[in-house]
């Protein structure tokens, strides 16, 4: 769809070798940030990781989200030692995982590794017709832990949104209150989302950008939407718009609007992919990639072979603060 | 309806030129207000916008409420920026929006543009049998960020309204405490509605004016009652009244009471029409209007050319303080 | 029915002209009420309205409850400074309405005529069977307005009366701290009233008396029981009692023991049956009346003439403090 | 000093007898009382007592204040039934006493004698030079027993002062939030203040009336000055001044702005002297008189013979609300 | 002193006719303000009053602070609605006072005239040794009325400044907290600042700004140093500093860093020496004045003359936002 109209973004200094398929991202000066949420985010954004602006952070939450099932094409991967050694060896700008992993792990790597607070989570047993992902932790663990941001699972369009909102309003005043910045986990989900197109539609990811937007998020987590069958389902005019995943994944960030976008990995997958979705994903705006499986299921070496790779293609990315 | 009777109503200085048509709308003076209530509502009704004791705020909560899909028209406006911009070269007397585009944009027009932070909101995505709509921010936010009223939805017939007006009770304590003006979405929803001739029925904006006004709202934003062969369904005498627009809507203002009217502009209507409903609602006693989509799905030209006809027919009406 | 016992009634100096017919009504001073709620109810039942230990409460509350529905019948009566101005007009005792009406319009009347803050309420749209009265506002809200009295409604028979007898514990021990007189409208509703004979029922009306005397209410607010085919679906021996209409009522009144009682207008009816009503409720030991649709779907006028007749017919029944 | 200019103060409708000397008292409708100070007042100045918009208060806190040694000219004073009797049989607008005398005696008068509740209080045994005067009950207490105000001295000057203010915040506050009009007994007292011209000093007791006005009260209980020769320890120009007695309370009457003014009687006068204090305190523009032990130091019929000529008095001052 | 080094002010746009001697002030886009903060400060800098930028505040809080004493020289001053009229009619950018005055006449002025609330206070009467100023309101209260900033007195260099220092935490937070300016009233006071050269002192004044500016006040209220024989008394190389009047206030306004400085008038002066003082004021980077007795000790027809020569003066240091 060449028509769909990309208006300036907020942005700052535009990189030198920007090409003309790259659209800028949301600069930090322009987000209203007091100075604790400034602080914290610059630390992950300039001072850990790859810097100059980008985000990558290794997420390890799944043995609660999935459960162990995905430690198995990796067997060391069941140590979460093994995620803290991959994040320090690698360089992330941020781990991010459940106050458990937190208390017992992220004393030995206080100082090396920035610390994201998941704060809520769930099982994958029960269904997720009424999807609901209840607290695990605070704002204010966070903090005591020594965390630089907080991260956030709203399930858009779930039939329990409204303790889901009213979950995630609390967080947000306590964020705001501590200077701690959000990320949130924006998933579409819930028995009303299959009938209209699915959790991976492109309506339902671009209405999950805007709900995380609209309630406050700092940092957006989104997946890439994908095309199917199912599209029809959705409503006008998405059940006929026809955008190759670029150009998708782009309206998805645009409509996340001030909120700096975090691109999911997903499930694994190939090596060659994985780099051309990490440059696809920057080239749209997002500010960064959050990888965990396809990270962590990889022998180490291989991992941190790939993310050498990532830190050389987000300094062509770099921004100065 | 000729004999539908319109007692007196609570009214300031008559304006000069008002013709026989002309209802007269509540005078600040006489609605028992507060320092705090009264400061913040002479802000927006006579120190900002079209002034003259008049109201035209632009909403911006569509993108949490409908999803980007209401940005399709004119994709400028999927960017918050365009509708603040809008707010500011239009002159409208407040913005009306959620704590996220608080946050990441309004730093940039504080003191330009008023701010009327919305409390409450929901996605469109699950069924409406049983709607609620969650707190997304609270009152101390408001003054936290200098908004000078809030907005609260109430779902009004919904089979959620125990939570619903719990919920509301709390909102209208802490802005009865911090001097906060309060304005209503006075919305019929939910399945019992649906089964007494529709939320667009006269029966049901009827009935939800004087609920917004009885529950205690400052102002109330109402959807004009449309006619349909549903209306057979409502109550009687509902069910076999013969109004005329007007008079539903003039009927619908006095049952608001004291509290001023705010009128909805709902889905994108033509220029003319646009502009007869302007007049009609200010005749029959509304004391502004609250059009969004009719506002910013159209280039920005157009809407700034529209609100400049809105003022000049709101000047119409202006009233001393 | 010779054989329903009449217990020797709590009650002060028998009035002169007290006949045979006449059950005495419980007297303040055996009530072992605190001084601030002795100070408000004297106040209502001595220093406005008919006085001698009487009550006529015009209450306004119907918008809420019914919609604007019942204003049809008198147009008038739309606007809420009617009620006012009749309840001003006519002395009543009191007025009893919600917050929103409190807020904009009870500034007016302050010190002419006492406010019962009814802090229940909900609309007539959705299904009745989980009957439930959400809060409108507080005990604190009615101090802070200077009422004299709360009134809550509690849904006896309800299958939420769980959640309906925790709010209404809030309720009674805040007004039991603020000695803030409590005034219960008490009323059978749900699906499981229906079953045992209806809402109107002798059975259903008889223990909603007992529930709300039991749990604390000061005044209750009761209807007339209504005998009708249902009643053979009360338990044994409501479904073989034969009592005339003033039997029955008298029987309710004793089970609301030391609560005063205050009868219902209900529906509009003709004026001599309320006349007849208001001195049967009289004779049977009720304290007063609370007619609303009888009292303000009249025209003025007439609403000012029977209300002239009511005060005539409770000066009998004065009482001294 | 004739030349002491009297700018145009803020009044409600002129008596119609009014004189060249009277000078109009605040009116109660520009006072910016929310409506439940609005209500108590009007209970006070209109509904009881002389009315007309006017007080007569009888105190009785002498017991703590001097000890019983006040009651040696009237031992039946000593009796707390005595004064609540003679406010009842004198009509008076309210007896003003602390807790004790509340919770003992007033549920027998409750209804008849409107309660103003003395929240704070001191004995005389101590030395004055740091005069402070601690709580003896809350607003919530005043509330609870049914008070329609509460009574707070300030001792302005007094070393203590930081804490009186603190102490009184809190009352203040409070009586905003449960809409209870708040009298203060503003009294020059310590040390710094004896020698600046002494407490009896019209520069203190200007002082005194203006630091009242400042802090919130709704009403002020003054004294008149007394010109004396340490008149000329008061700072310039006090110390030079040279105003008739009724010149100088006039001008403390200006100090206190739109707080009513309650004169205090202090200690035992003649009645021909009483009378004309009366007199003269109403054409000064004060709203009542608070005459402690010049009513109850009298033989009952005394005290109600003179009550009887300052209610005939205050008829000749009547305002409507 | 020649070589007293002005490093470069924090400032945003220089105004067109900058000359050599002015020094910028800082600018609001620098502070560091949250949304409510920089949105009410903007109304007091742009939207009321002079505006441009600047700020020209009538304070009426001497009436506590000294007394009526300061009304003679303008009896009409005493009435508080004479400065209500003098702020509104003379177009300042807010008036300042304490809660009684507040509550009792700004209801009148609302919407028209901003509000800032001073929070604590004392009187004149007991020694300044000590000095420190108690609560009189609370940041809370000031959101309720819907003023626009708060006012707090620190009495810098008293030995009381424990109590001062901890009392200001509590107002700071809760005005961080409700996004509430605060000016603070940096008044070096006490026993041990008389040892030191005095309360007028370049030391003392200087050290005062400096405590406003790192205790966290977003506006400083000072006094201009004066030179005397006590300098001597200052520490060094305060006793041997020979700064022009001019000089000596530029280095008071560097002391306070970026907080705003508003200049205090102090005692009345003649016409002339005012205007040079409003001059030499905005030179040396301060934002605006804060005359109370310089206004309204003079005839009103005075005041507003020299009101629009200020007005005249602040043009030509007008910056844009």
């Amino acid at each position: 769809m060449s028509d769909l109209s990309v208006p300036p973004a907020v942005t700052g200094p535009t990189p030198a070798t920007a090409s003309s398929h790259r659209y800028p991202r949301p600069h930090l000066s322009r987000l209203g940030l007091g100075p604790g949420k400034m602080t914290r985010l610059k630390r992950l954004l300039y001072a850990h990781g790859p810097g100059g602006g980008t985000l990558l952070v290794l997420p390890i939450d799944q043995g609660l989200e999935h459960g162990p099932i995905d430690f198995f094409p990796n067997p060391d991967s069941l140590d979460p030692q093994y995620q803290y050694d991959l994040a320090r060896e690698g360089n992330f700008s941020a781990i991010a995982l459940h106050i458990g992993l937190a208390e017992k792990y992220f004393h030995e790597y206080a100082g090396d590794v920035p610390l994201i607070l998941k704060l809520n989570g769930k099982t994958t047993i029960p269904s997720d017709t009424q999807a609901f992902s209840p607290l695990t932790g605070t704002v204010e663990d966070a903090v005591r832990l020594g965390a630089d941001a907080v991260g956030y699972t709203v399930y858009v369009g779930s039939p329990a949104q409204d303790r889901d909102f009213l979950q995630f309003l609390e967080v947000r005043q306590a964020a705001q209150r501590l200077g701690m910045p959000v990320i949130v986990w924006a998933y579409p989900r819930g028995e009303a989302v299959g009938k209209k197109g699915g959790k991976e539609s492109l309506y339902a990811v671009d209405y999950a950008a805007r709900v995380a937007h609209e309630l406050g998020a700092d940092v957006v987590k989104l997946n890439y939407p994908v095309s199917s069958e199912k599209d029809a389902d959705s409503p006008a005019p998405y059940n006929s718009l026809r955008l190759s995943p670029m150009e998708a994944f782009r309206k998805v960030v645009q409509s996340a609007g001030r909120s700096l976008v975090l691109v999911s990995g997903g499930e694994k997958i190939g090596d060659d992919e994985m780099m051309r979705k990490v440059r696809a994903s920057m080239d749209a705006g997002a500010t960064g990639i959050i990888f965990g499986r396809n990270m962590w299921q990889r022998p180490k070496a291989d991992a941190l072979r790939l993310t050498r790779e990532v830190h050389a293609i987000f300094r062509e990315y770099a921004q100065s603060p």
